[in-house]
C-alpha cells in the first residue's frame, strides 16, 4: 500500500491551496487530496457570496492574509492570463450617521494602515445608485429599519468567480504531480500509539499518539501528515479523535434575482463608482451583527442577495446541499431590501442556495497542528480573499516550518494563527 | 404563569455561585435555578479532583479570580466556621530538570506576581514522600517515563469537599427566598422576536430575537434573562439557538484507592511538606499535556488518582454518569503510578468514576452574553478555585453591570472574560 507523506481532507480552496503550496515548497512531496463530492470547491467554497477584498480589514493579520492573497491572485489573472473573473467593483457599506460614528475608530485605524475608501453621501448614493435613502415610513419604523445617511466606499474590493480560482489550484497541483481522489468520503482520522506494544486498549496515557492515516469509503489510506481543511464538515471528522477544531458551521443562504427589468439593470450598472461602471458589492445594514448584501453580478446579469441570522439559527445541522428558505426571503430580505430598493418590488429569486460559515472565536483563520494532524478552519467572513495566504501557512505548518512565505515576500510566523501560541491582532471592523 | 426574573439552568458550583451572587446585587430579584439532578453539583463539580489554589497561575486574570475566589471560601471556613472541608496541603509539582527549565519563564513571571512557591531536591523528596525518583529501568525508557529531578511546591493550595461548597451556596440561596427545581431537564431554550408580528417563520433578520424562557420536562418557565451554568451540557442546550459556546466536553476519569498498607499510609502522611504533615496534591509529569495527579485525601484515607488524555479521546459524548475504563487504570495509570510509587503495585481502585472537562480556546472561562442569554463555560482546570468570583461576574453580565465587585474589592471588568471584548491575560503555567 502507498504510504503518502501528506493526505488532505477537503478540496475546497484552502484544502487546494494548501496542496498546492505544499508541492511548491517541495515537489519531492507525494500529497494526495480526498474530497466527498465529484468536483472542487462544491462545499463552502461554492457556496459563499464569491466577493474578495484586498484591504477592507483593520487588522494587520487579516491585512497580511488579505493584502498578500489578492496581490496573488491579480498576479495570475494579469500576468498569467488565467482569467479568475475579477471585477474591481468596489465594497460599498451603506449606514446611518450613528453607525457611521462608530466605524470611526476602525476607519482611524484603517487609516494608518493605509487603507483606501472614499466617503459618498446620501445625495451621492441616491442619484448614482437609484437608492432609497429615506425609509423611515410607519412600516420601516416598526421593523426598525434606518436611514441611509452615509456610504463607505472601498475600492480595493469586487468579486470573481471561485470555481476559477480552486480550477486553477487544482489544475496546477495535479500538473505537479498531485494526487485527488474525488467522489470519496472520509469517515474518519485513525490514531493510534507511535510505537505499538500489541496491550489491550492501546494508546495508553504514557504513548505518544499519532494519526496513521484515513478511512473512506474507497478504503484505508495511510499518511505520515493529515490536513484536515473540511470547513463546516471538519468537526465531523475531528470530534472522534478528540481535536476541537474550534468553530461550529452554521447555515446561511444566498437568493439569486435575474436583474431582467430596466430599473434593476440602472441600480446594477450604477455610474461613479469604479472604471467598471458598474454598482459596488452593496451593504446595508440591518440591526445587530446583521447586513444585507447584494453581489450584482453584472457577467451574470443577476444579484446574488443575502443576509446573516445570528440568534435563533441553530447550529450543528450539517447537509450536504442545505436548501434556502423561501420564507427567508419574502418574510425577511425582501421586506428590508424593497424598502431600500423598491426596483425589487415583486420580484423573487430564480434560484437559491445555502451553505455555511465557520467563524472562530476571534474572527480570525486558525491553523492549529497537534500530532501529525493539521486543521485549518475558521475562514468563513471573506475567507476566500485569504486563501492563498491560508494555503501557505497551512503547508508550512504541516511541514513544521515556522515561517511561511506570503505571495510577495512577507515572512509569517505560522504559530501565529494557531491556538496555544495564538498571536493575532483583533479585526474591529467586523461585517 | 409566573415569569422569573432570571433563570439559570445548572445547579453546580458556578450556577449555584450565580444565582447566590444575584440575590446578593439584588435581593428582589425572584431568581429560579434548574437542575437535571436530584441535588446541587452532580454534573463537572462532583466529579472533579477536587483541589483547589490561590494563587498557582502566571495569568493576571486566573490570579484575580483565583485569589479572591479562596480568600472567600477560607473566610467561609474560618470565619463563619462553615467547614468546605479545606485542608491547605499545597500542590507538589514533580518533574526532570529538562521540564523544569521550560518552567523557568513561567516561574519568573511567577515571582513578579507575588506567588509563593518552594524547590525541593530530588533527595528531599525521596526521603519525604518515599518517591522512586530514578525510574529508568529498560521498561520506564520504553515508555518514554523521566526521572525526578526536582519538585516544585506551591503551598497556598490544596483539596476540598466540593459538595459542602455548593451546600453553602444552595443554603444561603434558598435562605434568600431563591428557588431551586431538582429533577427538572430542560429540554431546550425558546427563543422569538421581542417583538411578535404573527408573520410566518418570525424572528426575521430585521427582528430583534431574545430567550422567552426554558421548555423543560415539568412545563415551561417563562423568564427575562437566562443564565445557561451546564457545563458540559451547555452545546446540548445552545446549538439549537445558534449560540457557541466555545467548548466541548471531554471526558476525565477519577480512580480511587484505598490507603490501607501501611506504605501508602506512609505516602500519605508525608511530613516535611505543610503543617498538617499530610502529602500534598501530587503531579507527576507523563508527556505532552499530561500530568498524572494524586489527591493523598486524609479524610478518606483513600487516593484520588487520574490523568488526562488527548488525542484520540473523543468529544461530544456526553453521558450522565459516564464509567471510568478499568483498562485506563490498568495498562495506563498503574504502569506509570509503580514506577514512581512501588507502593501501589498490586493496589487496585476500590471505586471510581468519570465526568467531564470543558476548556476554553485559552484555557481561561468565558462569560459571554448574546441578547438576554448568558452563557458561562469553559471553567475546567481548577474551575472550582474560581468558582466565586466567576459567580459574580456572571451574575453582573447578566444584571448588564460593567464590573464585578470581586471578594476583598477588586473591581472586575465583566467585558474581559467575555468573547467580543475578551481581554485576558494569557495563562503559561499550564498543568
Amino acid at each position: 500500500m502507498v504510504k503518502y507523506d501528506v493526505l488532505i481532507i477537503g478540496a475546497g480552496i484552502v484544502g487546494l491551496s494548501t496542496a498546492y503550496h505544499l508541492k511548491m515548497l517541495d515537489p519531492k512531496l507525494n500529497v494526495i487530496v480526498v474530497e466527498k463530492k465529484s468536483s472542487p470547491g462544491q462545499g463552502e467554497t461554492g457556496k459563499a457570496p464569491g466577493g474578495f477584498r484586498l484591504d477592507v480589514w483593520t487588522s494587520k493579520t487579516n491585512l497580511s492574509l488579505g493584502r498578500s492573497s489578492i496581490m496573488f491572485y491579480r498576479h495570475i489573472q494579469e500576468d498569467l492570463k488565467i482569467d479568475l473573473g475579477m471585477k474591481w467593483v468596489g465594497y460599498l457599506f451603506m449606514m446611518d450617521n450613528g453607525l457611521y460614528e462608530t466605524a470611526k475608530p476602525a476607519l482611524n485605524k484603517m487609516d494608518s494602515m493605509g487603507v483606501k475608501y472614499r466617503i459618498y453621501s446620501k445625495e451621492d448614493l441616491a442619484r448614482n445608485l437609484n437608492v432609497n435613502v429615506n425609509v423611515l415610513d410607519e412600516e420601516a419604523k416598526s421593523m426598525n429599519l434606518r436611514n441611509i445617511d452615509v456610504g463607505l466606499m472601498f475600492p480595493n474590493a469586487g468579486y470573481w468567480r471561485q470555481e476559477n480560482m480552486v480550477k486553477f489550484y487544482e489544475m496546477e497541483f495535479i500538473r505537479m504531480n498531485g494526487k485527488i481522489l474525488y467522489n470519496t468520503f472520509t469517515s474518519r482520522i485513525i490514531t493510534g500509539p507511535r510505537i505499538e506494544f500489541n496491550i489491550p486498549n492501546e494508546p495508553h496515557i504514557w504513548q505518544e499518539v499519532i494519526a496513521k492515516g484515513a478511512l473512506t469509503d474507497k478504503g484505508f489510506i495511510e499518511a505520515n501528515e493529515i490536513v484536515v481543511a473540511a470547513s463546516a464538515w471538519a468537526p465531523q471528522i475531528l470530534d472522534s479523535i478528540g481535536i476541537d477544531c474550534h468553530f461550529k458551521p452554521k447555515k446561511r443562504q444566498v437568493f439569486i434575482v435575474k436583474a431582467n427589468t430596466e430599473p434593476l439593470k440602472q441600480v446594477m450598472f450604477a455610474k461613479g463608482f469604479n472604471k467598471l461602471n458598474a454598482a459596488p458589492f452593496l451593504f446595508i445594514y440591518v440591526r445587530g451583527e446583521s447586513w444585507l448584501w447584494m453581489k450584482p453580478d453584472i457577467g451574470e446579469l443577476a444579484y446574488w442577495i443575502g443576509c446573516s441570522d445570528h440568534l435563533g439559527r441553530a447550529y450543528g445541522v450539517v447537509e450536504d446541499d442545505p436548501p434556502a428558505e423561501e420564507n427567508f426571503y419574502k418574510y425577511g430580505i425582501y421586506q428590508v431590501l424593497v424598502k431600500y430598493f423598491p426596483q425589487f418590488i415583486n420580484v423573487y429569486p430564480s434560484n437559491s442556495h445555502a451553505g455555511y460559515y465557520d467563524i472562530s472565536i476571534d474572527g480570525l483563520p486558525i491553523v492549529h497542528k497537534e500530532s501529525n494532524i493539521t486543521v485549518v478552519g475558521g475562514t468563513s467572513g471573506n475567507g476566500l480573499s485569504k486563501a492563498d495566504a491560508l494555503g501557505r501557512i497551512t503547508a508550512a505548518t504541516c511541514l513544521n516550518r515556522e515561517y511561511a512565505e506570503l505571495y510577495g515576500g512577507e515572512k509569517f510566523k505560522v504559530s501565529d494563527l494557531s491556538i496555544v501560541n495564538r498571536n493575532i491582532d483583533k479585526e474591529i471592523f467586523i461585517i
